[in-house]
């Protein structure tokens, strides 16, 4: 087959993004920023490959209700592989692979990319970064207790204001300690239901979990979700339970010795929480940016222990409403995802960052400039004359200064066109009458930009000489330094 | 099924590679500091994703004769979907899609995975990191010398001092003009048969090619490749071809004008290596750092103009002989690969490297600091004083130290067992009496093993209170500074 013989569609499969300069560098910005945070504290790097065995993947998905759907799998050897969907996963197949190697407890951060073969949506696709963190073989809340600080360091060294976000924490054993205070200790299936109703406290409100803990409930759209068909009593506990003032940590802990504490479990639960405020504490954690918040479940099933989760508090606009922005990463605490591989509970706890949400974040927040100057350009007006563009632009380069031949095939007009598209701040014109004068024009493309908006499509403006300048070839990079000040405060 | 009730094996397909810590770094390091360079000669970072549709890759896979092997390939959706096997495949069908939005040419740097499904070996990987930068869009050599010069640019940035490496460029139209001038303008399949015999002469020598290109070779297992059976005359014009001296790029024009400039195609193709010396030559870069090298010929098909490679001229032990290190990045000019999907030529030119062939580079020139230096670690002997170690871990790491307090459940022994395998330079200790003293225990601990080296294993040592001191609480920062200033030297 020939290769002009039939012409290839070119798109990328949905749910996949490319990403071009400034939009590219935002993810690895963030994720190195935060990798400095978490190696500070003493996690190590760890990176791994995407491909794993697909048992040793294993069936911690995020969804229960499909646990064999959302990854891409491949059949390779005879065996199935696929593309990890969390950084969680392979950290457990590695730590239990290197388990004689690893100092105890293990320490590591890790980022990369993920993939779910889920339907796309808006803002949700199918491959995406994500940057964690993980203890693996320590039982001591005072790990957890040190993800949550380490986490606000990390959010705070991206730009996130001290006031700007809050952790809620829970503990796994909390919610058993009160499930079983209200006879629920048995069915495993009663309480995954009960769970699933208290995680939904922000969607459906208080009355909605009332419902879903009661007969059920109908949703707008006419759905009907079977309830869990609690007696009235342990409704209105549950539902106290959730709805604890949450404004101070004592406050909670509290209110959980009231109602989870007596039993072994709650018990154990309100101690984990004690000794997590009290490492909080010590770290200079307060209140205000670290609750316990009885309402938080977190979907994954996995969880043991701990579960915490960073919640920004801004607002941003959907919909045209304002609405909270919401998580930007969760985790918690997984004593038996090593287990699997070893037949010994490893007792884990770690939290993960969304990263695409954070760079959402950063914008809204102004951190970025989204508005970013591109390189400057030197025009090739002479075709043999490159020679000539090139030694200027290493002379700018070695001043510091971004700077790229134009190497299109165009004119004048294209070549202004292309460095309109590169937003290039300042051109460098030597054509062959600045060449004979020894001279270089230089261009300030914003202030060509204003001047020419201001007069209109007059191309008068091109004339009068404000928008650019010649000057000695000499003086080329001391003009050039000159032009992108000026267009540096103009941003 | 129980979590418990089957173990799964803990183990990483073959082929794959766990990274920790430094080792994990240094990929990071070397691309974040090539692609610094790559910016400030204004190509612009993409990211794209890891999965494409399998027709969209097409065939131009590395190996000529398996074109269908070596992607990983999965169905979904009812389409063919493949993880991308290298950088160029994936840029080619970006351009294509987003050919209207894109300034023209189009400069870009893209660094990320990429798979290949072939038979791992010895420090082959399935996974493995490029480094790519690519120029679409322009017909002009200049854009080739400047992906050279470039790219020289980013190895001494990464520690290969200006000695240490060569470029060896060539032209596939000169290629085809000494073809064409003896008589091989028309049979593809033999042109092949003959770019593939002098692409051999790193390995088989003069003869060897001389061979391949008259009857056949027989190699050292004695299995026989058929030849181009060219005549002796026409083998005697190729070999001298191909060993035209290399000091001199106007030493090789001359000759290349004398064996290939003859016919259309080897004068475009001298006018080509005449244009990209210019260019490399008022960037700088001279003889010594980018040759013309009439027998470099790459194996990939699609390559239609220049081709060029990075040598590094260090040698390095393999089998017990000194061998050069080798080949470390490569590209050319390729001017159809975005036509599979317009249907118009686009021109292109790029440049990849090998990430981790660079990391073994830098580890030889002695870039690397292997022997890294762990955090320090704050023994934690009383359980229910974890606050007081987290506090004096956060007072650390306020002073920019990499502190971490231990969280197993181990006594003393343990928690310098731990110590040591993460490379600890120094150790914290506030046991009951520092607190009752109001100090805290400060050991360094290559001085400890230093000691304990020499006096055997004898305990004596730790009594000796050289290794370890004891200060006021409020002099921990200070003192951990002090002796780390003296890890820092004994490295």
């Amino acid at each position: 087959m020939s290769i002009e013989s039939r012409l290839i569609t070119a798109k990328k499969p949905r749910g996949f993004v490319d990403r071009r300069g400034s939009e590219a560098a935002a993810e690895e910005a963030i994720v190195s920023t935060v990798g400095r945070v978490y190696e500070k504290w003493g996690f190590e790097r760890l990176e791994t490959s995407a491909i794993e065995f697909t048992e040793a993947l294993g069936k911690f998905l995020p969804d229960l209700d499909r646990p064999n759907e959302g990854v891409f799998s491949f059949l390779d050897d005879n065996c199935w592989h696929s593309l990890r969907y969390d950084l969680t996963a392979p950290l457990a197949r590695f730590a239990a692979e290197e388990r004689i190697a690893l100092p105890k407890p293990y320490r590591r951060w890790q980022t990369g990319p993920v993939w779910r073969n889920e339907k796309p949506g808006p803002g949700r696709f199918r491959q995406f970064t994500q940057c964690d963190a993980d203890t693996v073989g320590s039982d001591n809340p005072a790990a957890d207790a040190e993800m949550v600080a380490m986490a606000s360091e990390a959010l705070e060294a991206v730009g996130v204001p001290r006031s700007g976000y809050v952790f809620k924490i829970n503990s796994r054993r909390v919610l058993n300690g009160v499930m079983e205070s209200i006879g629920l200790s048995g069915s495993e299936r009663t309480r995954l239901t009960v769970m699933r109703a208290l995680d939904k406290l922000d969607r459906v409100g208080v009355e909605g979990v009332a419902s879903l803990l009661g007969q059920g409930r109908k949703d707008d759209s006419g759905d009907f979700t079977e309830g869990a068909k609690l007696d009235s009593k342990a409704i209105q506990h549950l539902i106290e339970f959730i709805t604890l003032p949450t404004n101070s940590r004592a406050g909670v802990l509290a209110g959980v010795e009231r109602l989870a504490g007596g039993n072994e479990e709650g018990h154990a639960g309100l101690k984990e929480l004690q000794r997590i405020d009290d490492v909080l504490g010590a770290l200079g954690v307060d209140d205000s940016r670290a609750r316990f918040d009885p309402s938080i479940v977190r979907g994954l099933e996995y969880y043991t222990g701990a579960v915490y989760e960073a919640e920004l508090t801004m607002t941003t606009v959907e919909d045209n409403r304002a609405v909270a922005f919401g998580a930007v990463g969760g985790g918690g605490r997984y004593d038996d995802l090593i287990a699997r591989f070893t037949g010994e509970r490893v007792p884990a706890t770690g939290f993960s960052i969304g990263v695409s949400r954070l760079v959402a974040a950063q914008a809204l927040l102004g951190q970025r400039a989204i508005d970013e100057l591109g390189p400057v350009i030197l025009l090739a007006l002479e075709a043999d004359q490159m020679a000539v563009y090139f030694r200027m632009a290493m002379e700018l380069r070695a001043a510091g200064i971004r700077s790229e031949v134009y190497l299109g095939a165009g004119g004048m007009k294209a070549q202004m066109k292309y460095a309109d598209k590169r937003a290039a701040p300042v051109v460098v014109i030597v054509g062959g009458d600045e060449r004979a004068r020894g001279e270089v024009t230089i261009k300030d493309m914003r202030l060509g930009a204003a001047l020419s908006k201001e007069i209109g499509d007059n191309a008068e403006w091109r004339e009068s000489g404000k928008a650019q300048i010649s000057v000695a070839r000499a003086a080329l990079v001391d003009e050039v330094k000159r032009a992108l000040a000026r267009a540096e405060k103009q941003r």
